[in-house]
């Protein structure tokens, strides 16, 4: 696409040579010959002069001169956005019904549009909902269900009696409704397992990441609420129920039977002990591992978890202790001279 | 199932409608008309009077009230386990033999009544013992030896030579045997893999989480001592010896060549440094960072790991710092003080 | 193999039976009858003489007695590891060829010697370069593409476009190109998706570890570097550049946009946070949380992380606060003790 018509397209000011051909979008850094890039982080000006794109999309504001041709946008982020949706080329379509090599049995019922990709299996008695894509090699297993325009990438598990709502999207290698951990210690230390009877729910709108793990509950449902999303290598143990809209990232592992909120955010790494209830709008910092309950909109870091800004406080003057030590010392040596006057 | 019919199966006194038709059993926030709830945990006694169940199981020595009929019996744990039981639809047993689909090398043993799933990958010299499951889509790499009564769930993959126990339970996307992380320096800062000839051995009554990853040796084994329980998303890597009945929670690491005892316990998200030893009965707080062999039944917490006591109290005073701060300060200015005096 | 060949293999001295059958290497701990052993780390020195091993390799240089035979060497982990060499017994190589299972898409190229498992499916305009190994039950979609003499053990899944370099191993239940995390926040507080269009990009020589996930750019490349090795069970997020050679272990995470050197190393359970650098050589210790750059070959810990030394000395401060709130308590007792004597 030349620079003049991708500059038109995203209601830009182009400033530079109009004939430049640009055949894709990447960041400041990555950016090559044939490259559109932007600058919307301010924390990246330096970049500018650097950069190897063809054209930079910047802030209507930006004073400063680049290496390449600019466009002025209002919003150089959106506007970045709506570049790369232009340059996209989107894969294939999965195609609609059921691939021959897939084992579906005859009790599963499929709605219209529904995709099942090659080598999948689809157990007995499971329901899929209109639209629904379960790509190749997933497993759904004895009578779960699956609601309308679900996306399920390959190698995505399912184990029995699960319920998952509509436009839930689930990423390679998840794993929904394994055994919750729970084991009853015996008098000589082995440990026998408790059955885990209950399901996974996951509502509308959930997204969950590539080999995240959730487990059924031991009686009743492990619930995400709708709305939620969870990143990739979470860990959500069982009975653990969470509300609607809330965020949690990388690698957070959730204890089991706690209760999570709605617009909760869980930053990534941190853990979440179990019997605990972190209330709406709670919000818990990176690696922060939490011991006890969040109460409405508080924003918690650091193992053991406390308010962030007595975690801030107590770091920095940790950090102090040695200048501490230093003034205790001195103390002692004055009071030490003082006192050897007094006997004096 | 009548009210009064769960009651008498249960061995508990009823209080209320008899007649009740029960259908399932659920969590006291989760629990609504047609299921029966319980308490057992004393931090939950407030919700009793919010649950929407139509009955719930308490201990005999209940005294409040409830807003649904009630059942009193000894142990109101055992009882709800029972209910839950009683309820519980099992998903059809796997059919025995193996499924047209699935790819089975014509060296590999299969036992009595061995099941193996659709899209199955069983390699050469495999053996499979009576009665194991091997669910859908499971991979068993060359001359690996499953044991009796064994259940695989789908999607568990198990790489060369691993010898695996009697009635031990995989749980989806689990990897049994991958690639020790192992690499030697060489002089213009590259690496170079060093082979990963050992295995993997898992004992009787093991049990391995979702998504769980398990090295195989350098040399020799890694093994997962007879009876220890291992949650999702654990990370084992080679050369790690773990004793019987240990508990590893959810999200754990344990980097090579360290060796734990029997009946430890690691909480979720800790992680264990390599070359370490972890004696028996020693317990691990969650996310701590252990650095340091433990004593026998020794319980650590933080990161760095120290005695848990130990950490307590540093944590305590951690936060207690700030005023030490101004106890500090109040010390200078009276001693200033002092001496201003004196020098007068 | 007779223990005389053996120590003859090897180019060591023999001490002890020549005749002794040796048919397996093993560690100090877990080596029994017909093994051999070896003695490499001091650490171990004491388990020397508890050792059920047939024959021990040691340093020139040991003075101490064993309880079984002895062959010296002058680099006995050099020693060991070719004598694990000699008694491996390796797995068949994979066949030639594609399995009459697997689904691959008559548009998909693939080169001379390549092999593709049994149910791997391989989806339109994929290109797989010269004697590269696709096992069992991989997924590689749309128009991925995969160099020259790659592993892919079982269950690996590559989502569309992705760009794989040579020589290239990823190990059972890895996921390359999963969506980024990344969402628009709506007035009414739910989130919208945002479309994840770029790619993943692995240069020559990475290695991948198990069920570790590496997500798509949002646009242009989330890019690990020539060489670099990753363990098990890594989450690397959106738009991640790794450079060459670094080091990533087991469970670590880095948040979207950030960039790391080369001959980086994140030891186990760190975490990175978002659109930080992490210059060439820094090193991050295990279960560090890193929220601000790091500098060329500045070596970190904590969380959250800072450098080394101020880390060790904060922690050894935080242990010793008991001892100077004692301190601190003394001198105010001292203090009063003058002030009354002043008064008087």
């Amino acid at each position: 696409m030349k620079l003049v018509d991708l500059a038109k397209k995203l209601g830009g000011a182009l400033e530079g040579d109009a004939e430049i051909e640009i055949r894709a979008v990447a960041g400041l850094k990555e950016a090559g010959e044939g490259d559109v890039t932007f600058l919307s982080n301010p924390k990246y000006v330096a970049h500018v002069a650097e950069t190897k794109a063809s054209a930079i999309i910047v802030p209507i504001s930006w004073e400063s001169s680049a290496p390449c041709a600019l466009i002025r946008v209002e919003n150089s982020d959106q506007a970045f956005a709506l570049a790369g949706e232009l340059f996209y080329e989107a894969p294939p379509t999965p195609p609609q019904g059921v691939h021959p090599t897939a084992v579906v049995d005859a009790s599963a019922t499929l709605g219209e549009g529904v995709s099942v990709g090659a080598h999948c299996v689809i157990e007995a008695g499971v329901v899929i909902g209109n639209n629904s894509v379960i790509s190749a090699q997933c497993h759904l297993a004895y009578k779960t269900t699956v609601g309308e325009n679900c996306f399920f990438y390959p190698l995505v598990s399912v184990r029995e009696f699960a319920q998952i709502g509509n436009r839930v999207i689930i990423h390679n290698g998840a794993v929904i409704g394994s055994d919750g951990f729970g084991y009853a210690v015996q008098k000589d230390g082995t440990r026998t397992k408790i059955p885990q009877l209950g399901i996974v729910v996951l509502e509308d709108d959930v997204e969950v990441g590539a080999n995240v793990t959730i487990d059924r509950a031991r009686f009743g449902k492990t619930k995400i609420g709708k709305g939620t999303k969870i990143d990739n290598l979470v860990h959500i143990a069982h009975n653990v129920i969470v509300g609607e809209d809330s965020v949690l990232c990388g690698q957070v592992g959730i204890a089991g039977s706690s209760t999570l909120g709605s617009h909760v955010i869980l930053a990534g790494q941190c853990g979440i002990s179990g019997h605990l209830t972190i209330h709406d709008g709670a919000i818990v910092g990176a690696q922060a591992g939490v011991m006890k309950d969040i109460p409405e909109k508080d924003f918690v870091m650091g193992s053991p978890a406390m308010p962030h800004m007595l975690a801030k406080k107590a770091m920095a003057n940790m950090i102090l202790l040695p200048k501490l030590k230093d003034r205790v010392k001195q103390l002692e040596a004055r009071l030490s001279e003082l006192e050897k006057e007094k006997d004096n």
